[in-house]
């Protein structure tokens, strides 16, 4: 067995170690604390409080090994006090970045935890569009104070960076690109890139502009490296594959890295001016923050909790949904309040109605799945909507008179009626087309009216097909059996 | 306003224009192919045969311009027949590389229209990493023909590469990484690097390894670049911030890119060799798949769909979820069916049920997604479960209080009846404390039984929730008001 460098990170297993680590030292901590509390003997305690502080260096040291986006998962892992007992032994020059890590819900705890003068001092070794992502959470007064100790190029950058929307490129983009001409040697360039101390992070290729700032051209690290050192960068430089505009959505930028296999992509203004450039970490970042708020809005959740949050904050974000939903139920309920009637006449109709209104709720979201997809990546306006909607109803069709067929059979024979097991597969099979109707009609009509299709649909969808299941099994049965 | 340089893609607006151009000269190919059938005169004919055959030429011209993944995307959006035009157009050693961008439904496809000959002769343009992506598509004798066509260590890639489980470190993998020894200087290392005509695409930095090819360490390219070039590697390279093992989940690898900004991370076996690398565009495409079949997953859908897949091969894509929960209705019927007597004394309780039932399948997915994503994070086994589901009881405790509160008034006025109302509340309230418990077990013990969380828990709670939702209310109902 050979031994690895020593502090080589195992991908798969540092970060879990880190976390026992950090809970085992916190865990001897609190039994001290414990101790000395509970015993209050003046001869001991002098002696604990020795052990008592040795652990905490111990901890702060173990945490000032460990790359920021794991104190991170460390603090996220943690409930409220053990967190912040946790925030105050990290090093404070590395509050910023480790705040920047966070998730949402956790950064607001440890902000509420410090002072505005810590606040302040946090920024501080940040680079301005990573302040502009903590903004949003900072009193307005530490954003004051920061903004007065910015140079006047970092004023206007931060400026910038805090107008852009918060799913657009602009807020994605960085600053540290290098930018060099098109009319010197890749001589000239190295001997430029040698008097940094380092490149910044992400740096695959740097940008060719113009005395106007104009981007003309991108010129691949690699290719420096391999190419003769008496070349002009105009001679080895190539076009962008992407170009990406500030204002232009998050999504565009992750679809251009996803296609062209980017590591970095300039932004341009709408003159073509360079005004920043976006890398592979930030779409990265974005693309796992976007499926995570689409997870989380689909199961009804307005973002995602901190697990240690109170009761009240909890319910709180579960709230809208479920009263969006207890009022489309409380429709529903009324819709079979109007065949209360039948019911009574023939109970066996209560026992099967949620047949009905299941499976239309359940095909009508793969419907919407399928257009929502299809929307998001642009195929709909050529994929005619009409031809689409037959071969939706198809299904349901199909699908109606398989299942709608099955079901039947099996209601005729359990309630030894043939009229209801007619009534029951027909029900079936239009409440299936009424839901592939609705379920190509409703993210087209929220698309054309500039919303989100995928917030939202499911909802309505179920309430259709719910509210529409009952009403179509119920009133065929009140036509046809009673 | 300023000229952009002629080829520089526009990210936002380049892909939907191409996209157009394709579809208007389709249209006009169409058109005349249409003329040509349908007058039937001989003297136009050779004229349009001719014209056709330059709409042809003009749309084969558009295509070899784009992208590979642009082309994909343009044979992703058109129907079956004009696919198959455009895929014949394409030039036959670009076949490979498209193959590779196009969606799994749609490379089938392709595929389907293609000779063996062809597909042979499509993956000689192809690294051995990619061709094992491609391979469970292709036939058998095609992969064998392929086999006999590559190296002894191309063999061996290839081997290795199909070994690895879909969603490994090892499926994401590539070969074409650096390597460099330790104890030559910078200088060599650059002499070295001029003598590639390029640098493989992502080479952020090189892989230090010994004679055992174990890996000592990484040397950034930016280094390279602005260090001494007396200096030694030993001296200038650093410890890799995340080493990875192709046995390890493709998960694994997506959370070290986020965490720590990764363009190329190496992966080496269980004796520390070096025996690939994994790149940042490799995790991107990674994410967008598994975030997309999340998406899928939650709807019911086994995989993505070509839209313009037949209705039969769409409808057997539905299939699976709309049986399972017809079962799951068909057993909530059949609880209803238990209280039929109950029912047909008191019909308002055939219009409520389904509110109870609602309410509790709303909540048991709200806590079902905090709970998975919890233990996807890694964060279960710290967060003692049994405090989480105290909170989760505790938060549907408090919702059955407000909600169920709020739905009891109304049904109890509305029916006339406060006992009905009392009854409605404490159902809602029960039933949500049983989405809260089942919630939190359903995802750890499918979790401890080494199963996907993710997969099938909705359906599950859902089930649960129905069914024991019509259980307590009608149950309750039966013991208190009648």
């Amino acid at each position: 067995m050979i031994e690895a460098p020593e502090d080589t990170t195992d991908a798969s297993e540092t970060l879990q170690g880190s976390l026992a680590d950090v809970v085992a030292l916190l865990g001897k901590h609190r039994l001290v604390e414990q101790l000395v509390h509970k015993q209050d003997m003046p001869r001991h305690a002098l002696v604990e409080s020795l052990v008592h502080k040795q652990h905490l260096a111990e901890l702060q040291k173990r945490l000032d090994a460990l790359h920021p986006a794991d104190v991170a998962f460390i603090l996220e892992s943690l409930p409220l006090e053990d967190r912040l007992l946790v925030w105050n032994l990290v090093k404070a020059e590395r509050d910023g970045e480790i705040l920047l890590e966070v998730s949402d819900a956790v950064r607001e705890t440890l902000i509420a935890d410090m002072e505005p003068a810590e606040l302040v001092a946090a920024t501080e070794q940040l680079d301005t569009d990573e302040i502009a992502d903590l903004a949003p959470d900072l009193p307005e007064e530490v954003i004051e104070d920061v903004f007065q100790a910015l140079s006047i190029e970092e004023r206007e950058q931060l400026r910038a960076a805090m107008s852009y929307a918060e799913d657009s490129v602009g807020a994605l983009m960085d600053f540290e690109m290098v930018t060099v001409r098109e009319d010197v040697t890749l001589e000239v360039v190295l001997r430029y890139l040698r008097r940094m101390d380092e490149l910044p992070d992400h740096t695959d290729q740097l940008f060719v502009t113009d005395r106007q700032e104009q981007l003309k051209g991108v010129l691949p690290i690699g290719r420096v490296l391999v190419s003769d050192p008496d070349a002009l960068v105009s001679d080895v430089m190539g076009t962008a594959p992407a170009r990406l505009h500030a204002n232009d959505g998050a999504e565009t930028a992750a679809q251009a890295f996803e296609r062209y296999d980017l590591v970095s992509a300039p932004v341009v203004d709408e003159r073509g001016k360079l005004v920043g450039r976006v890398t592979s970490s930030a779409v990265i970042d974005f693309i796992r923050e976007a499926s995570d708020a689409d997870v989380l809005n689909l199961a009804g959740l307005r973002e995602g909790e901190d697990i240690f949050a109170s009761v009240w904050k909890s319910a709180k974000n579960r709230w809208t949904w479920l009263a969006i939903n207890l009022v489309t139920a409380f429709v529903a309920s009324r819709v079979i309040g109007l065949f209360e009637g039948s019911i009574e006449k023939l109970v066996a109709l209560a026992a099967l109605m949620p047949i009905v209104a299941g499976i239309g709720g359940n095909s009508g979201n793969q419907t919407i799945t399928m257009i929502v997809r299809a929307l998001a990546l642009g195929r709909m306006q050529f994929a005619n909507a009409r031809a689409l909607l037959a071969k939706e109803l198809a299904i349901s069709l199909l699908n109606g008179v398989v299942w709608g067929g099955i079901v039947g059979v099996f209601a005729g024979l359990l309630y030894g009626s043939v009229s209801l097991g007619l009534v029951m597969t027909a029900a079936m099979t239009l409440n299936l087309m009424v839901a592939a109707t609705f379920g190509v009609m409703v993210p087209l009509l929220m698309s054309r009216f500039g919303r989100d299709p995928a917030v939202g649909s499911s909802v309505m969808i179920t309430a259709i097909t719910d509210s529409g299941g009952f009403f179509i099994f119920l009133g065929l049965a009140t036509l046809f059996l009673l």
